[in-house]
């Protein structure tokens, strides 16, 4: 590999940065560029009904700042924010914003294209970065700076000629902010500021993107400590990041950078935009939300979400995208699933404990860092189990979807069933293929001995005394037996027709409430010289214990 | 959305941290996990054959130190190392592992799996987090700590068992590390070397996961750095991290991790793993590549790795996945493209008067960190063009695809008549469609005028005469002209027949090498009030030229 042909990030000297002991405590102003950075990466952009399908899903989300498109390069984006204009389908706390370069004749238009909305802002860049300086415009930094300056007094006076009821916003942004030297950077910011003004009611929006994401995510944060700490009128301005997934570092880049003193984050629902895209606004607000912090957004039914994003981009959001990919809420893993269960089921205990309900008590869960169902998700709906799988994965189906509460030991048992079927097959078990794998295993009749009926005489003080009618290898016989209980009178029986065996364990639950409910009965037997249990199911409790025994007895004579 | 029920990590206090002012200088040592952490998350688990394409790539692409399996937990697994072992597939130069629960039965198997490899490691995990010790476990501190102390015990007996000619590595992991307290972490791990009592030449791989990732990467980052610091025996130890990415940070959290003292990183191609996934590898190592940093793996073929990776997990690679998705060497913008475009010509300038083949020379692109053809991409196949694209990507294709070099006026002329089309048509141009939109609306005849025929009559230091044939409205004309050239002479001419031009600008270029090369001719004309371009292509340079006048002349007239 050629990597000589590749020169390290320039890191800045800033030895004294503070971001690294801070820690975020609330959400950012968040503006998604969706209908614009990630509209104008698309194979196929949106059409007018996807770009409002994706304006409104973002409205009703809760963004307050939506950049809708850069109307002077697309009539396309120009036909669009007419029509949420005229249409009046933008929200009374909503600002809509569109970008722009810094010509003449594109502000104009981009001005025209805003005439008669109660709010907008416009987004001015131009390049700064020496290699664009350079190569792409051959201009020196006055002549760069320039750009700017006159930018801004174009928008300024374009504004004034076209948008003179708007309550009007300005943003700017140093192109390629990350290659740009930091002094000259902030030289351009600073001259953008001598013309725009802000001050109390005034702000300006400076916005600097890491277009093209090439250090590790700690120097951009420091590139956004030092310009916050060296622009002046730093309490009017909204410090803004648009961070981009280059290194596939964008949620750490915009998550420090925050930390280093940004006040706002550009970006895409689910990390759309140019080339990797640009930071995820999902994953940044989701991230929040698992420390506790108002996100600001409502992502509480992210299937829906992700639909509509899937509909309006075109592009699928990927199994193991954080929060939404259809693999974030499984485990396929033995361990995991056997922690995942026992995470349940102490989450209720200390729940029901505090007298709190489960769904607003303290979430702490092994390997799910958020309940799936704060997102509308489940972790029942997908658990998987495959040749991976252990007990923990099989006692969770078996009980969510069959309402079987598997005792340890047969768990154990069971599982190892399951993982000579997977290992023989492989692939995953879906929850039916498991029932039919317990099915044949434990309730289906034979080889051996099948029951047919019984009849049990019961006396207190006195022990039980069993009939039970039996086939026995095809041929039918009656037995009877006596012992403490029907199980132990069973077992009494089957003694006489040469079945030898010894309940060492034994449980029951019913399947359902009510009078028709059926019941669960689990026995451990030990048949001869082996040890196994056996499983009945029946609307009568004592013939699905009966069952269970021979249930045992039965997988014994496989 | 109910963010009161999640806590805020802790963060670690850790006022002189060093790791933000450092940068990474040299590849970690790589593990990969993808044929145990990966295999276990899949839906559909490796078979066989999977699994040894999937060792084999990741041999043939350079790494070193490969997971191969649980054996103890999946008899599958067990198979696949009895078959590495016993049909001598592990080179001399690769170490490989498998995991174990810290249970004497499961080390036993494990030991027995691998019996007769040449060299191996046994990776031995417990769980040291609280909500495990808690929960899952029902333990103290000091039963956690046993667990670890009798598990090393344990690999240590039954390596010396089963695996006496092996060179035997060890590596060990406190599960959940980044809920562990770090004292007790730290704890655990110093046991563990008290057993296992690493020194020179018997080092000790001590892996810290990241299993669930839970904070910003810089809090990871205090961690290792914490415990960097407070390990004993630290020259001996291996220092290896293991990130998810259930926050969207895993790479970030491995990159600052190496900057806190990580010497190791565990993960999978593309980001296999559990939910989101572990660490993406080839994420990680294009992004010392892009930093001129070697790392150590051959991503040279970047879409045949991610063939097989896509064939062995029956996953897809993100479209917009760094380095290696569909979308990430394109670029949609107007003004992207004409960066790009001008950034190439001056890699190609610059490199010629370096003297320095092109290929090798430093790079510096706008909007592509690295060159696509260093992994066996390339920038050309991927360029598209839709209704947000401007001059550049149009110029590119237009000169790439169909070699024809537009003057920069007639870039601008062209990108508005294939923008009206996308506009109109939505969706993105492929280069077949764009020839057509440029055929139809450059070189076809009519409506006014065709060329039929031309005589030429040329002497130095005289006019140019030339004789036209025309097709004018259906009636054919021969039409003649006086000037400087026959250009000239041929508006002269066609004034006669009341068709007013003026040329302003011309160009022409061979559209290829050779004698019976076409040429390709530009002419800016102004007709009537218009002016616009025409463009003309003939195996003869006048005849190109000519057809150039009467392309724009009937432009006009539409």
């Amino acid at each position: 590999m050629p990597f000589g042909r590749y020169a390290p990030f320039e890191p800045v000297d800033l030895p004294d940065r503070t971001w690294p002991s801070k820690t975020i405590t609330k959400a950012p102003r968040w503006l998604s560029t969706d209908l614009r950075d990630g509209n104008q990466a698309l194979i196929d952009p949106m059409s007018p009904a996807r770009k409002l399908a994706m304006f409104e899903l973002l409205v009703r989300m809760g963004y307050k700042e939506i950049e809708v498109g850069f109307p002077s390069a697309s009539q396309t984006d120009f036909d669009f924010v007419r029509q949420l204009i005229e249409e009046d389908r933008i929200p009374a706390d909503v600002q809509i914003s569109v970008l722009t370069q810094a010509r003449e004749e594109l502000i104009e238009r981009t001005a025209q294209a805003l005439a008669g909305s109660p709010r907008a802002t416009i987004h001015l860049y131009n390049a700064t970065a020496p290699l664009f300086r350079r190569v792409v415009f051959g201009i020196d930094r006055d002549d760069c700076k320039a750009l700017a300056v006159q930018g801004t007094q174009h928008v300024m006076k374009y504004a004034e000629k076209y948008l003179g009821d708007c309550d009007f916003g300005y943003e700017y942004s140093p192109e390629i902010f990350i290659d740009t030297e930091l002094e000259f950077a902030l030289e351009v910011c600073e001259a953008v500021m001598d013309v725009w003004e802000p001050g109390p009611d005034r702000e300006i929006i400076l916005n600097l993107p890491s277009t093209i994401e090439r250090s590790t995510p700690n120097v951009y944060a420091d590139q956004i400590e030092w310009m916050s700490r060296n622009l002046s009128r730093r309490e009017h301005i909204a410090l803004s990041v648009h961070p981009h997934n280059d290194r596939g570092t964008g949620v750490a880049s915009a998550e420090l950078a925050v930390l280093a003193g940004a006040d706002r984050v550009e970006g895409c629902l689910f990390g759309n935009g140019e080339r990797t895209g640009n930071v995820c606004l999902v994953t940044l607000g989701m991230n929040l939300f698992s420390q506790g912090i108002d996100p600001q957004i409502d992502f509480s039914d992210i299937d829906e979400i992700r639909r509509t994003v899937e509909y309006c981009n075109q592009i699928p959001v990927h199994e193991r995208h954080p929060y939404a990919g259809d693999l974030v809420y499984t485990s396929f893993s033995g361990s995991h699933q056997d922690a995942i269960k026992k995470g349940f089921d102490a989450l209720e205990r200390d729940a029901a404990a505090a007298g709190v309900p489960v769904d607003e008590f303290r979430w702490a869960l092994p390997y799910l860092p958020i309940d799936p169902k704060d997102v509308g998700r489940s972790y029942e709906a997908v658990i998987r189990v495959n040749s991976q799988s252990g007990k923990g994965g099989v006692a969770y189906i078996m009980k969510t979807e069959h309402s079987l509460d598997l005792p340890r030991k047969l768990q154990i048992d069971f599982s190892r069933v399951v993982q000579e079927h997977t290992d023989g097959e492989g692939g995953e078990v879906t929850p039916e293929q498991m029932w039919e794998i317990f099915e044949g295993e434990f309730l289906t009749n034979g080889p051996r001995v099948g029951l047919l009926a019984h009849r049990a005489s019961s006396r207190v003080d006195e022990k039980d005394v069993l009939n039970v009618d039996l086939r026995i290898n095809g041929e039918i016989r009656e037995i009877e037996g006596i012992g403490n209980g029907p199980i132990s009178a069973f077992i009494d029986a089957l003694a006489a027709v040469g079945v030898q065996a010894r309940v060492l364990d034994y449980t029951e639950h019913a399947l359902s409430a009510g009078s028709d409910a059926k019941a669960a009965a689990y026995v451990e037997c030990q048949v001869g010289d082996e040890v196994l249990w056996g499983v009945g199911i029946d609307g009568n409790t004592v013939t699905a214990s009966l069952k269970a025994v021979l249930s045992a007895v039965n997988r014994a004579g496989r």
